[in-house]
C-alpha cells in the first residue's frame, strides 16, 4: 500500500490530498448514488457491529462506576461496553508511516509530499441518534474529553504539523453515515486556512501586543452579534461570517490550543456546544452543518492565536462566482442569524 | 434602497457579501424547496418573456444576414429576435451606483464597503437547453463575444476591480434557472483568489522573468495530465486539481486577460470549450459543474499574469475538514481525469 500524495499548487499555498487510497474512476460518479441504502442497511459504528471497523485506537468504557481509558486488544477481542470509540477511518485521507525514514518530506517547497499523518473516526456515543444537540451532558462532555486526547496523541508525534477536529451533520453536508460521529486529521503541514489565520493573528499581536481574538471576543460580548456565552466560553456570529446561520465558539481564556483544557472547561464547552446546537436545529428545521476547531500547535503562536470551534450550517451552494474568487455572498446578516438563535435559546 | 454591505474578515484577506436584496430570514431555510417546481412553470429567460426581466443592458439581436449588437429601450418594448441576451440580475450581490460619491470606499483597508459593482446574467441563447457541450458552435462564440464585451463594458468602469465571469451548470452547482445562462460579476476590489494568483504570479516573474503560466502550459502539453488543444488553447487537468475531473483551459498567447481576444481567438476558444464539456459530460453522465474566468485588470500584471478558465464539476462535498482548514481532498487523480477525457474526445 502507498500513501496518498500530497499535492501543492504551482501558484497558491495550498494542498489537496491526490487520494488514491479511496480512489474512483470516473464512471463511479455516473451511477446513481446509494450510499442512503447502504446507511439503511446495517450500521458499522453501533454496538454489536465493532468487528466491521478496524481495531479501536483508543476506548472510553463503562466500567461499574467510572470511565475507563482503553483500546481493541490485538486478539481481535472487540469489548462492547464503550461509550466513545476511537478508529482509523478505513479509506484515509492521511495515514502514519510505515517506516521512520518515510516521514522525511522531500523538501519544504517541493509540490509533492507523502499524505503521512492520521485520519481518525471518532464513535460519539453507542447510540445511532446521539447527535450532540440531544445528547445527555455527561456523553458530550466524554466526547470533548476524547477530542482533547486524540489532539494531544496525534499533535505530540514528530510528523504531525497540524490536527484538525470536525463534524460532518447530514448527508448534504458530506456525512456518509448517519450514526453520530466526529473525525480527527493529522497533517504533515499546516495547512491554508490556519496558516493565513497564524500569521494574521502574530502580525497584530507583534503590532499591538495583543491576542486579537482576546480583543474580539471582549467587542462581540457587547455587539449585535452576541448570542450566548457561560463562565469559559462565547457564542457569537462573526462579523464577516461567509455562511448563514455561520456562529463560533471562543474559549476566554486565552490558550493558542485545547491541550489544557480542564474537566470544567470540557464540560462547560459540552454545555454551550449543546445549547446553541439545539437551537440552530430548532430555528431552521435540523439542517446539515460542518463544525471544526481552528488552533495551533506550534508555541511560537501562544501568545498571538487563541483557539475556537467554527459552525457552518449548509444551508446555501457554493457557485461558479465564491469558488472562482474566494469572495463569498451570505443571505442572512449575521445580526439576523445571531438574533434568531438568541430568541431560540430563551425558555 | 440600499447597498449590499461587503464585509472584510477581521483576520483573513477574504471578503462577504453580506447581501440584503435578496435578504432571507432563517426561518425561510426550514420550508421544502420548491424551486424546481417553479421553474417547471415559466422560464423567464425563454423567448416572449422578455418582460419578466430588466430592460437589457445588452443583445445580439439577428437581423437579416448579419448580427446587431443593441440593447432593450426604456420604453418598455422587448425585442424578440436575440441570439445573447444580457440583463441585470434581479437579486444583484453587487450594483451600480446610483451617485458619483457612493463610489468612494471608506479607505483601503477598512472592514466595511458599499457592494458596488454589477452583476448581470448572460443569457446564452434563445433555446432553453442550449448548453455549451450541445450549442451550435456560431452561437457559442456570440456568447464568447458576449463575455468579452461585458468584460470590457464593465471593467472599464473606474469603481471596477475586477470582473468575474462564470457559469453554474445544474442545480446541485447552484444553477436556480435551468435555461442557459452566464454571469457576470464586477466587484469593487479584487477578490482573494485571483489576488493571491496575481501576488504568486508577480513573484515567480520578478524572479525567474517568465510567465509562470507560459512555462506551465509548455509542461503540461507533454504531462499525462493533456487532454486537448488546437491553435490557440491548451486543455489539461492542473497537477493540484481539487476538485475530480477538475480541468483548465489557457490561451497559448500570453494575455493577462480576454480584452484583446480575437474573432479567431473567440471561435477557437468556443470549439474547444464544447469539445471539453461535452467530453465531461459523456464520461460522468451530464454532472453539475462551474466554470469561471481567472485574469487581472490591472496593467501591472500584463507580463506576469496570464488569463484562463477553469472548469470545476461537483462530483464531492467540501465538509468539516476542508471547510475549516483549506486543504482538500480529491478522489480521482488529474492524471486519470485527464486520460478518460482525451478517450471520450477521440471518435
Amino acid at each position: 500500500m502507498q500513501y496518498n500524495e500530497l499535492r501543492k499548487d504551482f501558484l497558491l499555498d495550498r494542498w489537496v490530498v491526490i487520494a488514491k487510497e479511496r480512489s474512483r474512476r470516473p464512471t463511479d460518479f455516473a451511477k446513481p448514488k446509494d450510499e442512503a441504502a447502504k446507511n439503511a442497511a446495517v450500521c458499522p459504528l453501533c454496538v454489536g457491529n465493532e468487528g466491521m471497523t478496524p481495531p479501536a485506537t483508543m476506548l472510553y468504557l463503562k466500567q461499574e462506576n467510572e470511565v475507563a481509558k482503553s483500546q481493541d486488544p490485538p486478539s481481535g477481542e472487540r469489548p462492547k461496553n464503550w461509550l466513545v470509540r476511537v478508529i482509523p477511518n478505513l479509506f484515509p485521507a492521511f495515514s502514519p508511516p510505515k517506516q521512520p525514514e518515510d516521514t522525511k518530506q522531500i523538501v519544504e517547497n517541493a509540490c509533492l509530499w507523502n499524505a503521512i499523518g492520521a485520519h481518525e473516526v471518532i464513535v460519539e456515543s453507542p447510540n445511532h441518534d446521539d447527535q450532540p444537540s440531544d445528547a445527555d451532558l455527561p456523553q458530550l462532555q466524554l466526547l470533548m474529553k476524547a477530542y482533547v486526547e486524540r489532539f494531544k496523541v496525534l499533535g505530540d508525534k514528530s510528523y504531525v504539523k497540524y490536527v484538525s477536529i470536525f463534524r460532518n451533520h447530514g448527508l448534504e453536508a458530506g456525512a456518509s453515515l448517519t450514526h453520530a460521529h466526529s473525525q480527527v486529521i493529522a497533517t504533515p503541514m499546516v495547512p491554508t486556512l490556519p496558516q493565513d489565520e497564524q500569521k494574521a493573528a502574530k502580525t497584530y499581536y507583534l503590532k499591538n501586543e495583543q491576542c486579537v481574538f482576546c480583543n474580539l471576543i471582549e467587542q462581540e460580548r457587547q455587539s449585535s452579534r452576541f448570542i450566548l456565552e457561560n463562565n469559559d466560553f462565547l457564542v457569537f456570529a462573526p462579523y464577516a461570517s461567509i455562511f448563514p446561520m455561520e456562529f463560533w465558539i471562543a474559549p476566554k481564556k486565552h490558550a493558542s490550543n485545547i491541550h489544557f483544557l480542564t474537566q470544567q472547561e470540557t464540560g462547560s464547552l459540552a454545555k454551550i456546544l449543546k445549547v446553541s446546537l439545539k437551537a440552530l436545529k430548532d430555528v431552521v428545521n435540523d439542517p446539515p452543518y460542518n463544525y471544526g476547531f481552528h488552533l495551533s500547535l506550534d508555541p511560537i503562536d501562544g501568545d498571538s492565536y487563541h483557539w475556537h470551534l467554527e459552525v457552518y450550517p449548509k444551508l446555501s451552494i457554493w457557485a461558479g462566482f465564491e469558488k472562482s474568487t474566494g469572495c463569498y455572498i451570505n443571505t442572512i446578516t449575521p445580526e439576523t442569524a445571531a438574533e434568531s438563535l438568541r430568541n431560540a435559546i430563551k425558555p
